[in-house]
């Protein structure tokens, strides 16, 4: 039997009670954290442009548009979600080469295709906790050496977003076979995109093109059978020589999500070890931004190679720029939206300190670790070295972190009243009938 | 200024009347054409399936469902339009080395948001003209050496869409330069789905996303500005090493669409000229199939690596199986749609005859060239050569093949009276107030 077929059985035949409690904990984490992420984002001018060029093709409202009232048809919502989720960069981030926000293809996707199949709280986590299995493993195989040419997030995203929407629209293995075909097939995303609004839309565009996927898939459209192992399949071609086969090792016993963490800046994770050790030495020793001469930030590789822009002009690029981040850590004390804004990246006393932080690769640095060596005008040397970056697997956010991080980006959203209530069903979501009772509170109305 | 940004430039700045009216007239003949197949493919299950599964989540009627009747929101349009007229792969073919079909993902657009902008005849016409340029010119460059990983038609099928749909909107350089960035991050497309209905998908795939990529960056919403010349970009992800610069070379005076040929056949151009060799055999020498031995049959190395399948099992197999064509046009004289169906490929006369079948890749030979030898029971050899396969541009089918191959497909689709209509309207496109005046007639009503 082929990988792509062995990965469609496994998905038609998975049950929710054969997932260990704690898995279905840390998903119900992953989709909390991905909800508070998507309120945040959703009056972001991408999702108003996305919506106001789109509304006329809309069809009919099946599912919530998070944060803005009104419903659009499943497909339209899995988009302009998908777009709210990961326009602040704020998401979740599995934390090996790859370096994908596992969430932000699946969950658009799982929440509004369970809308559409009125599916129950339970079913709409489990189809989840599934997509985001497939996109990880599939990541973590045609990515495993790190993804330096198509955008990772967006290419193996499809497939966890088919991979949901097919539960949830309860395909049999061959169908499910065809939709992860249709994903193959469908699958793009250029990393020159990073720092325009078309990162976020091409994460939307592939929660979508998934669920279209399995919608097709149910009323018998064909496609290949080896989507991801063919000769020249999805594989072969976006990760050229990799053996495809720890696809399915371990499918079923070990589940990605385990391994996920939370975002607790709004950028990418591998700024995250800089940005702490520039915000522990500022609350340390009392910096007074002014008196700073120097700073030498020692990262790992990635980041610079990522992120090394000096000089962003607008929000989005401060988010690509190790050295917006380290600025505004060491005034602001904080990495949060307001730190994002084009304002901020525009303001004279972060322009000034950025062209004083000089960030060097240095390969014995893991990505959560990281070293700022603060140069004062004085003459003294602070240095503070960061082992685990907030956030990260070995300093991860706690339960009622995320409950703050979420009420935090629904803060002016949604109404005061309502989030609590968020809060209670997102962690009462395996009890909720119909995942409409949790849908129904993440609009303003 | 980018590559990018000076094809962008070019074509907002682009006049119909600097147009030469030879060009023209060969966009009028790939655009009549086009419509012909899209009516012949609109019965297609693959359209049924995506019409069924899709018309929940569609928006209100802009746009015509081409032979279906009904209307459909403008980018809805543009996928199943598309799909219907790339299923039977029986539409167009640029001779070169990248044998793609230009107008499959351009004229669904051109036409469904012409409809969508009230275009006239003539701005419809232009932004077809436009797009077919865009695309040609894109896989002239990245796809030189041929496309043997990507499929070409999707990839840079979708650039051809967003400038037909950018030029239509009437988008100016900035936007029409995201346009082309939002294309490049969603260009997709895997040449394992061919033989299954997600070939015609992902072409009907990317009409819609290069016409979404036109609307949305028509709201302002950002992309990269080098999306095919950056290091990352397109052309060095789908095409690496190539030179890009050709793309604009003679931008303005020279017409790809020029080039553009035909195809008499209902399969890929490459079995144009195997096809040809035998249908004049079997015409010539008056052959009983079943007196047949044994055939050689001698084609260029492309149609062996594309088409080498010795026993398809259903009609879209067939139309990748050299075996299969062979034996249709030796028995029936023909390569049409009926030589296609499941049926046929099935029909025990045909299965027989396909086991005599041998295909020699010979590289002495142009795609447009084939011999047949062709052994009979008698022992008689009997060699047919063709140097230039009907459809070729050495051999191209006249207006009024065109004319003919529109109306055996538009038979029994549409009331016979519309047929004339549709003809007279699609060669006086230019002079069409609207191009409505040509829609209106494509459908049963």
């Amino acid at each position: 039997m082929g990988l792509t077929r062995v990965l469609a059985e496994y998905l038609v035949q998975s049950r929710m009670q054969e997932i260990p409690v704690p898995v279905r904990h840390e998903a119900t984490r992953s989709l909390l954290n991905w909800i508070g992420c998507a309120l945040g984002g959703c009056h972001h001018e991408a999702v108003t442009y996305a919506h106001g060029a789109l509304s006329a093709v809309s069809g009919p409202g099946h599912a919530v548009l998070i944060g803005n009232g009104g419903k659009t048809d499943a497909l339209s919502a899995c988009l302009l979600n998908g777009i709210a989720g990961h326009v602040l960069d704020f998401d979740d981030a599995q934390p090996r080469n790859t370096n994908i926000n596992p969430s932000c293809t699946v969950a658009p996707a799982a929440l509004a295709v369970g809308e559409y199949a009125h599916a129950s709280g339970s079913e709409v986590l489990h189809a989840f906790l599934l997509g985001l299995e497939v996109e990880c493993r599939i990541a973590n195989t045609v990515y495993a050496q790190g993804s330096t040419r198509f955008f990772a997030n967006s290419t193996t995203g499809i497939f966890g977003a088919a991979a949901a929407a097919g539960k949830l629209l309860q395909l049999d293995a061959q169908q499910m076979t065809w939709a992860l075909g249709l994903a193959a097939t469908q699958a793009a995303g250029l990393r020159i995109v990073f720092g325009t609004m078309s990162k976020a839309f091409i994460v939307g565009r592939m929660a979508r093109a998934g669920a279209e996927a399995a919608v097709l898939a149910q009323q018998g459209f064909t496609s290949s059978e080896q989507g991801l192992e063919a000769p020249k399949g999805f594989a072969a071609l976006f990760g050229p020589g990799m053996d495809t086969t720890p696809i399915i090792d371990g499918l079923g016993r070990e589940f990605e999500v385990s391994h996920n963490t939370y975002k607790p800046f709004a950028c990418g994770i591998v700024l995250h070890a800089a940005i702490d050790a520039c915000i522990r030495a500022r609350n340390t020793h009392g910096i007074n931004p002014g008196d700073i001469a120097s700073v030498t930030l020692r990262v790992n590789p990635a980041v610079i190679e990522v992120t090394g822009n000096p000089a962003p002009a607008s929000g989005l690029e401060g988010k690509f720029s190790v050295s917006h981040c380290a600025a505004v850590a060491l005034i602001d004390g904080a990495a949060g939206e307001p730190q994002y804004s084009d304002e901020r990246v525009l303001a004279a006393d972060v322009q000034a300190l950025r062209t004083r932080i000089r960030p060097l690769p240095n390969p014995a640095l893991a990505r959560h670790q990281a070293t700022a060596e603060i140069r004062m005008a004085d003459g003294r040397l602070l240095e503070t070295r960061v082992e685990h970056a907030l956030g990260s697997r070995g300093n991860p956010l706690r339960d009622e972190d995320l409950d703050a991080k979420l009420a935090g980006l629904a803060a002016g959203i949604l109404p005061p009243k309502n989030i609590p209530q968020v809060l209670q069903q997102c962690w009462n979501i395996e009890a909720l009938p119909d995942i409409r009772e949790l849908t129904r509170l993440i609009v303003p109305a």
